[in-house]
């Protein structure tokens, strides 16, 4: 493995090895593996999980971390081809990104996306960019369209509680006060179908996520053994499902047009995760969700603080799983 | 010892067994003593000498630590019971800080009170909240009513310079360009009682500590040997005095009433520590404060940079017990 | 070698002998030498590569790092002396220094010029009263009219490229969108002249460095056997240049003057690095630029995406001297 950037990077099976790593090092710490390593993390927007977790999966692991954030602390990085920098940003980039490469062992970088130009956002181009610059391992901390730290720990959260290979999973969208991007999502949908599971996205009208994301989905889930739809209606998706993954994000129909965006979610409040939402799922249904959660927004607090919750185990496994990535990335003679 | 968060909640005799475990690491170090334990540092109000303190007492130990600070690098996080989160905070703390405390083996928190409602703040909902949330040591860095690492450290300075447990220790409120919490002189009078001292609460008028906040006080003297009283005549409070701790705090008669509270310190310039304030103190007596201070407003250059200030020791001494408190928390084989 | 504030504190041997330390740590890495030493930073001012490269050095000899950015996490600090404190800053270096330097083994610090009073920042009034408050070794991570990091990592870059120690150097002012401090040039003329080469200051009128710094630089070429000039004639300065150091800075005529510093600069656009600006060099003549730098305005991205450019070998040598400069003052057992 030379990069952790995309789950799609890797057939099934490394997948599921990785995730037996993970396993492996939580029942046998290896506190001097990655002793004298240094792991960069790069922050272009907030981050409470992912600071946290990937700092503590480094040192559990025995390396060390430092983070630059920009805006905090560290001016903003420009990150437009040709620009003649005369604006707020005082580097570009295609300085600051090798220049901290040089400093670590392995590079983690976090880069929402724009919001305006739904294809530069799909094909990953300012990240992309990015990773070109680094000669060495690079860790999508969440991207454009993408966020395998994420959905790594969600697999793994599933295989914890024995959620069968061909249950039904629902992604379903869910309200926010704007427009969210479509990292998590699409993420989200292609982990499920790679693992195997009947996947059904369920959002309202003008929510559909991009052709592109759907499309890929689909092909983890023919090569995988596992399904996928899309849908509008509900009660339908909800029916015996195993699992309601709840997640905002912006409307696609008007990406990067926020007051078009806050018009066609003006009727949706409702489409906040309720005890009422499962009454017809499987029994032991569970809600995820990867946080930070509007509460009482996108989901209420009879769900997040009842039973069906595994929010909190979702959160643990980020560093259960990144542990594994920065070991596998790292601690082999070879890399 | 579970957590520290006040240290009412020790018998006196575990207060002086701490002292002495911090004394016995500054003289025979154990550098490996945490070593692959984690500290997480959570912030909801800016810091110093806690931030630096907190990491370098762990690094000593051998452990590390990671920062969150909500508001920076980290959205801000809602604190209130059933709110509709479709405001600024984009998590809940009942969510951000159980996820925290996965990725730790203690943790911190920095929670100053509101400034609004003087009986929540004295109830300390907001911080009970938070601990009743973590499965881990929680280290109280300064709550609504509370700083027991400050008060740690200022018992010890007042040990190392061989302060008698009888003497007279005078906390003074000083002025100050806005009302700032009632933590730390709580946390003060109580400590100093605690340790069996006289203590004189000096305060003009609208100034005066809450009754909850003396009563605990004046248990604490009661239980250990010590005195309590209150006064606004500076001069009998500071005759004989062999310690000033000077603290700024807001009117408790104007509690979060921004404007009424500048009014009642409209006359009190005055009170700024001088030299001339020592004029019948006893010969040695000594100025305290836990810093950051205002120079010339709450006390004079002539004095903080005079033979009376141990403000630096204070200081030091931050880091000195912090490393006992962690000690006891984490390197116990049974915690 | 008690500080690292100036490399004119040194003789020349001396820093031979740091850049040869520097060298011999990475071939022979010592990851146990500062095991158990903490490194506090302190910043006034944002940072990208010292931020990083400190925390990496310090890593990679076994050390820990805290940072401590004033207005971001921890109030600002007021540097004024006998200030009346009732304004922003909320503690004051005399106070937040030493406090600083009880935590750690060694202390950075970054601060920035005024840009208001080129007396006081010829000076270094600020940084030198901050020095005097600590009683552990300072760094200096930049200040008024210094940054020996960055000097002594361009040095090695020198050595490392083979450029003769007599090869003509250029630092030429380029543009920037407003003022930036005098630190780097200053720090520059004199490094280049202390390794004994051929040293020319390439600026437009109203930009000339000071006379202080002048002499200060001639007296190193004098005794190292250097030579130093100015002149506004670019094309006689590049001729036969073999190196070309890019810097921005502001008028030094119209010093804390924004608006005149904009004026003398608006008809100074053609002041952007090209490869015409090559024409007439030496074949393999180099582009140094201590980043971060302003694409398209100071340097076109034909330069520093080009041949010539050595930015990422002057940014990755940062880590590699600041290694052994802490190596220097932390390992050895008299320090």
């Amino acid at each position: 493995m030379k990069n952790f950037i995309d789950l799609a990077d890797m057939p099934r099976e490394q997948v599921v090895e990785l995730l037996s790593l993970a396993e492996r090092l939580v029942h046998k710490p290896e506190p001097q593996a990655l002793a004298g390593k240094i792991l960069g993390l790069l922050f272009f927007n907030p981050s409470l999980r992912t600071l946290a977790s990937m700092q503590a999966a480094m040192a559990r692991l025995g390396g060390t971390s430092f983070v630059i954030s920009a805006g905090q602390g560290t001016w903003q990085l420009e990150m437009r081809r040709g620009a003649v920098m005369n604006g707020a940003p005082a580097e570009h980039v295609r300085e600051g990104v090798p220049v901290l490469s040089h400093y670590c062992d392995a590079l983690g970088i976090r880069a929402f996306a724009s919001g305006v130009d739904l294809q530069a956002d799909l094909a990953e181009s300012s990240f992309n960019e990015m990773v070109g610059l680094v000669n060495k391992p690079v860790i999508n901390m969440e991207s454009a369209i993408n966020h395998p730290c994420q959905a790594l720990a969600d697999w793994k959260t599933m295989d914890d509680l024995a959620v069968p290979r061909r249950a039904k999973f629902v992604l379903s969208w869910v309200n926010h006060p704007r427009a969210l991007p479509l990292a998590v999502p699409a993420a989200t949908v292609h982990m499920a179908a790679m693992r195997g599971m009947d996947v059904v996205v369920l959002r309202p009208e003008g929510f559909a996520l991009p052709p592109a994301v759907m499309k890929k989905a689909a092909d983890a889930a023919a090569a995988n053994g596992g399904t996928l739809r899309e849908t509008s209606d509900r009660d339908e998706a909800l029916s015996g499902a195993h699992v309601v993954y709840a997640k905002e994000w912006g409307s696609t129909a008007h990406y990067g047009n926020a007051e078009a965006d806050a018009k066609a979610r003006s009727g949706l409040a409702d489409w906040c995760v309720r005890d009422t939402w499962f009454s017809r799922a499987a029994v032991d249904c569970k809600l995820m969700h990867c946080l930070p959660v509007r509460r009482n927004v996108a989901v209420a607090d009879e769900v997040l603080d009842g039973r069906r919750s595994v929010v909190q185990r979702e959160a643990y496994n980020r560093m259960v799983v990144q542990a594994a990535v920065l070991h596998q990335l790292l601690s082999t003679p070879t890399h």
